[in-house]
């Protein structure tokens, strides 16, 4: 890679014939359902009757796309863009159109005037082409909806891929969110040699919908003190609205000649001179007019550089026939005739800037990502089980035994470099930590003598930002490859916003044909709401799970495994899923080993079953009553009480369930992993109390099962907004969860029981009585509780 | 206010009391239950048998305190501290014990041994104390278990309290996540003549759990840069572990100094000479070890200065005797002797540094806001409500006809300037902009003439952030202020979090006597699901409302009015609340009008009504079947099946429920807001079909009222994750709640129409599959749907 001289005006012409070719064909989206090319005078029935779209930013995201194909094909680089600002799908799309692969994808809308005529049709057409980038977008792996997770995207993506340049355009609206402003610090955790480059262009487009951007009004030296600050080397591509395009494009071919100059120069220095400082990764600063090449004004009013022009610039072109003359002048500007032939081919000189095959934007295997996954390397988890020779005779943190498989899988991922973990600063605080046995934490800044676990290559991700994680998590699924976050469940929520979005890729992404599945995105949410012994009442929220099942059930899964073995194969089914959301919720206090590796495996396998062991059924007829459970501390009370009534009400035929996939318990017509209503009968009875012990809020039982057959006998204990800074059994206590409160349950369901069991119910009163009591007496459980175990 | 000297040797000496002072009490907390004064030797039943705490930041939130108090005696500062630090707590609950106001709130804790050791008793005990600042914590005003807010808690209570200065202490930990990040920019919304002033103090701790933090390891010119970027100048203030207290002190003291001298400087500059230049606010940058002045090392291993301080950085200390001299060691360094006489109260010269009265930061009153809040002057709604003469004879955009109520209520405190509105870029988008007639927005930075609507003092804040909105309007109520956070419904689901953690606190603060009611947490949602034509699936998410429910029935309040004037009286209602978090969902589009003001009025009073002049009910008897409907567009479906069936079946009795209040559904026994049984049975009957076409998804409904008789009667339409960029009936259809599937659902349910109704079903198919076709075709909707009106 050597400096490029200034362009000739040849390349200068090129380039810019491709520019005024998108922003032709992004205005055309907005504008035009007939007379593509303009072979005819512009009539009111040429233009869409509703005009929908967002023409601000378009332009300016369009240079960056032909300057993009120039170093592409220049310098033979292995690129893809993620695009952050709002509603530039029309650039996005011109340009992927105008290179050919939109065509390759979509043939019905190839490169000619049909295919141009379709283009601009289903733009913001019902069931057409949406505003924001989106799966059917070729090149794209940015779900534009809801900004500010481009640039945590953008490394994700560059993560372990140490040929890929992710160019990342930056809104100078997005930049305003917390997460974008979170994720410039990304570069600290950004590994010269061994992951890609990430070029960040800070699009300063002046304005959002209705008002000027921070980061625009920013005096110069604070703008240039804030990116140095971020680590960045800035460079600044200015454009007014009457600066002379070839002024435009040397200075901006100039800004990335330099940027991927100074790029090479970097990972030269750590890959061939092994050096280890952090390098001060460059960054774009590009000023333009908000609706750049637009009308200037309307109706006497300026549009061009306002916040006018951000979405219709020309509203009334149908009604007036001057805003229609305008429009018709406004398209004319980029001379079409220049650019297309007269079968709306793109001619030759525009198309000189576009580099070849893959190494197209719209054509780079990395933006469809399944294309290159590789299943992973998964270790057999009876490997890392622990052995249980009757249940709950023994107890593991069930977290800790997980680390003990994941670092086997990082470990054999060493060479693939395909699967990372990240945390928010948790992965030992939730107990995994035995992966630092295998890498360590990706860190690129000044370490100390007194640092743990640090390393340039590391592969487990720790920065204290869930949206960080979150986001580095699904740009390094999107490419292809594969990971965990895990989490406190309390703070799950923080990232509820971005699930909806990666659900909704996943699931539009499904209806596209030409996406390959990509990996699941798993989330493990420990620390949980049970056990917040001295974190309390603010660390206590279960609802991270009600949230991802409002989602489409194609594409969201919820495991609760109750003990280590369970989760070690729930671990190992997760990782092999591709295209859904996958949510698991364990425990990493000691927990009761309950099923052994291969119950575990069949008991996973299943995703629900009964424990006969645990119950008191005879073999013929149904039980009395059924007690379910969802999760390790639900789980335990369930025994408890299951306990309880062997040893009281031994006549009582009592059945215990065991919900691992909490899917199981919607109807099959529901979610592809709803139990048919036959199976369901079979495990919870047609008619028979249940009293289901639920990690979290208990309504969502309800509004799984509701439509199930008597659902009315459905009685559900869980998480009821009842927390403190307490003790385990004082927090189910409190929100009458626990076992003698289960036993109470049942005495008051099942028929006959409330008068014959009327003791046996005063006595478990009594306990919770004493229990209240002496937990603020001595800050402890009863003994009787701590030291309960099951007595098979 | 002048240049202070150097501190006196004097001074010195009492500042370093009090601080040795703070950390003994600190550490007392985490480890002590009885010998609180060491009046004897250390003995292992002196300590808490669960050690549960975190020391690590506690030294330098002291250090805060200490000369906090300094400084606010002498400049007699109307002060307050946002304390952003995770588990800080028993430094900020040392300092309000010291100064007295933790004893004046819970006089069981007062300022002797017996308060001393009820203090240590209580931290991190079942029911005590917690970890990190919360309601109980006198002079909070900070729920501090999620961390990310404090910068913008503390803007938000600076706004409108020009004598007000709010340090925020920022923990380099809390830094890395993007709420913070993005809170930096605050500063570009604060007015220096209006508002009150915001100190940054960026603690930078060295550690968070287990990892160094990113802007600890910042090389000193990029964390100044970032600082200079964020529009700051920085000042510094550095300790090591060895680093004398005395040059600590003179260094925090002179900071300080300098920086309430430039604060001043900038108030004066903008309230008395007219600068209009965006104030360089100054932030200081406290480094310190992580674990200050705790043991240096533990079994040869180094802990000061490191992460292993983080919790208790002696955990062994009832079982090794070697760690529980360590312990006395630690606590006797502090020389409590000196600072509290024989009867545990401090000395003198230890409180010689802690201002009088209300000055104290305990005792401050805007840290109780609700003993500073005064009612709204609300206008009538009726002034604003548009003419029904009949329903649906006319229609309006509900969001611009509340514009005009909200333009009245900010001229009506323009003197008080005590309600706020916050949007993230959206109050014009969201139809609310005559707003703007009154206030311009918020804006400190440079203005062009394209500009519009923007003003040094303005008080609709708009950023492209909702977690800023979010923070700065949480700051604003728990400061006694008034606001509404309007915000687009697809994005709400960004600060689910924030919201849980608001909830916390309001549901935690009830139960503190002491604090006064805060003025509700007002949300509106717009820009909703059902109508995203150029938006799309991106942009379609209702479940911010099903998050809210989740949490306590006391403090969540969900309203869905139907039409314009509903939406008047709901809000007039939200802005009269305390103590709760509001959300209300209303459309920004053309919306018919049902009610007129004063049936409006009445039918919100009541949150749930019979629409008579809808149905088609016969006065004996009840109907044949319920169709319900919350939410303005189911309702509008809802009315057009009822007209359909009303035209067809004419002899079917029909009757139209509309819901306002979705809490009404639920059973009185759950939240305090719902319909006893009687009246439900009343409004929904007890046995006869209902239809309910709900805005969101549909088995929020079930899981609302699943309690009630007949539930399984209960038939729900609405969102399901089926959504595109298309039109608004096409949107319903797809998700299978339009006018012609409700009377599908009616032929369906109720007993006899399947036969007898059956040319009327297939009809309705018929009407389906003809929108299906000419949507795809045209673009539009159906002329007959797009045309259709109410009839009556």
């Amino acid at each position: 890679m050597e400096t490029h001289p200034p362009l000739t005006d040849r390349e200068c012409a090129e380039l810019d014939a491709h520019w005024r070719a998108l922003n032709y064909l992004a205005a055309g989206q907005l504008y035009l359902r007939d007379n593509p090319l303009l072979r005819e005078e512009l009539r009111p029935e040429h233009v869409k009757p509703r005009l929908l779209g967002h023409w601000g930013t378009c332009p300016g995201l369009g240079l960056v796309y032909t300057h993009l194909n120039r170093v592409i094909g220049l310098r033979d680089l292995d690129a893809l863009c993620v695009w952050g600002p709002g509603h530039g799908a029309p650039a996005v799309l011109a340009g992927s159109w105008l290179e050919g692969t939109f065509g390759e994808v979509w043939p019905d809308v190839g490169r000619d005037e049909a295919g141009m005529a379709r283009l601009f049709g289903g733009f913001s057409f019902p069931g057409g082409l949406p505003s924001h980038t989106a799966p059917v977008v070729p090149g794209s792996i940015q779900e534009g909806g809801e900004l500010g997770y481009s640039l945590a995207h953008a490394y994700g993506a560059a993560f372990d891929n140490p040929d890929l340049l992710v160019v990342c355009v930056v809104g100078d609206g997005e930049a305003e969110t917390g997460p974008l402003a979170a994720s410039w610090h990304s570069n600290k955790f950004l590994d010269p040699v061994r992951d890609g480059a990430v070029l960040p262009v800070l699009h300063l487009n002046g304005y959002k919908i209705a008002n000027p951007t921070v980061l625009s009004r920013l005096p110069e030296g604070e703008l240039d003190a804030l990116l140095r600050g971020h680590g960045h080397e800035p460079l600044y591509v200015t454009a007014e609205p009457d600066t002379p395009a070839p002024h435009v494009h040397r200075a901006m071919a100039a800004a990335l000649d330099e940027a991927l100059e100074r790029i090479g120069a970097a990972r030269r220095a750590a890959r061939e001179e092994g050096s280890a400082e952090r390098p001060r990764w460059p960054a774009i600063v590009l000023r333009t007019p908000k609706g750049w090449t637009g009308p200037h004004d309307v109706d006497g009013t300026p549009v061009v550089g306002t916040w006018r022009s951000h979405q219709i610039p020309l509203a009334r072109v149908r009604e007036e026939p001057e805003h229609l003359r305008a429009l018709e002048r406004w398209l004319r500007s980029y001379r079409p005739e220049e650019l297309f032939d007269g079968d709306g081919r793109p001619r030759p000189e525009v198309l000189a800037c576009v580099p070849r095959g893959e190494r197209r934007l719209g054509a780079n295997p990395h933006a469809n990502g399944g294309r290159l996954r590789r299943s992973l390397p998964l270790p057999d988890p009876a490997a890392f089980a622990v052995p249980v020779e009757k249940p709950g005779a023994s107890s593991h943190e069930p977290t800790r035994v997980l680390g003990g498989m994941l670092r086997r899988l990082l470990e054999d991922t060493e060479e693939r470099r395909d699967f990372r973990l990240m945390a928010p600063d948790e992965a030992e605080s939730n107990r995994l930590g035995e992966v630092f046995e295998a890498t360590p934490r990706a860190w690129q800044g000044a370490t100390l003598e007194t640092d743990r676990n640090l390393g340039p290559h590391g592969r487990v991700m720790e920065v204290l930002s869930e949206h960080l994680c979150q986001g580095w998590l699904e740009g390094y699924t999107l490419t292809g490859r594969h990971g965990l976050f895990t989490s406190y469940e309390g703070f799950a929520t923080i990232v509820a916003s971005m699930v909806t979005q990666h659900a909704k890729w996943l699931q539009s992404a499904r209806e596209v044909p030409w996406r390959a599945a990509i990996p699941g995105l798993n989330h493990l949410l420990t620390s949980h709401v049970w056990r917040q012994d001295h974190n309390g009442f603010s660390h206590q929220d279960p609802g991270f799970v009600d949230h991802v099942l409002n989602k489409s059930p194609d594409v969201v899964r919820v495991y609760l495994p109750p003990d280590a073995n369970t989760l070690l194969y729930t671990a190992d089914h997760v990782l092999r899923t591709t295209d859904v959301v996958n949510v698991v919720v364990a425990g990493k206090q000691p927990c009761f080993d309950w099923l052994g590796p291969e119950e575990a495996r069949a008991h996973c396998a299943r995703g629900v079953g009964i424990w006969e062991w645990a119950g008191t059924e005879r073999p013929d007829g149904e039980p009395d009553v059924v007690l379910a459970c969802a999760g390790d501390v639900p789980t335990q009370e369930t025994l408890a009480a299951a306990s309880l009534l062997r040893d009281r009400l031994p006549e009582l035929a009592v059945r215990v369930v065991n919900v691992v996939d909490l899917t199981r318990l919607t109807p099959r017509s529901r979610h592809p992993h709803g139990l048919p209503e036959a199976e369901f009968d079979a495990v919870f009875t047609r008619d028979r109390p249940v009293i289901f012990a639920y990690h979290g809020y208990p309504w969502l039982i309800h509004r799984l099962t509701y439509r199930h057959a008597g659902h009315e006998r459905m009685h559900v204990r869980g998480y009821r907004e009842s927390g403190a800074t307490t003790t385990p059994f004082d927090m189910v206590l409190r929100n009458d969860m626990d076992r003698y409160r289960l036993v109470m349950d049942v005495v008051d369901r099942v028929p006959g029981l409330a008068v014959r069991a009327a003791g046996l119910r005063q006595e478990m009163q009594d306990v919770r009585n004493r229990h209240h009591r002496w937990v603020r007496e001595h800050g402890t459980d009863l003994p009787e509780v701590a030291e309960w175990r099951w007595p098979g």
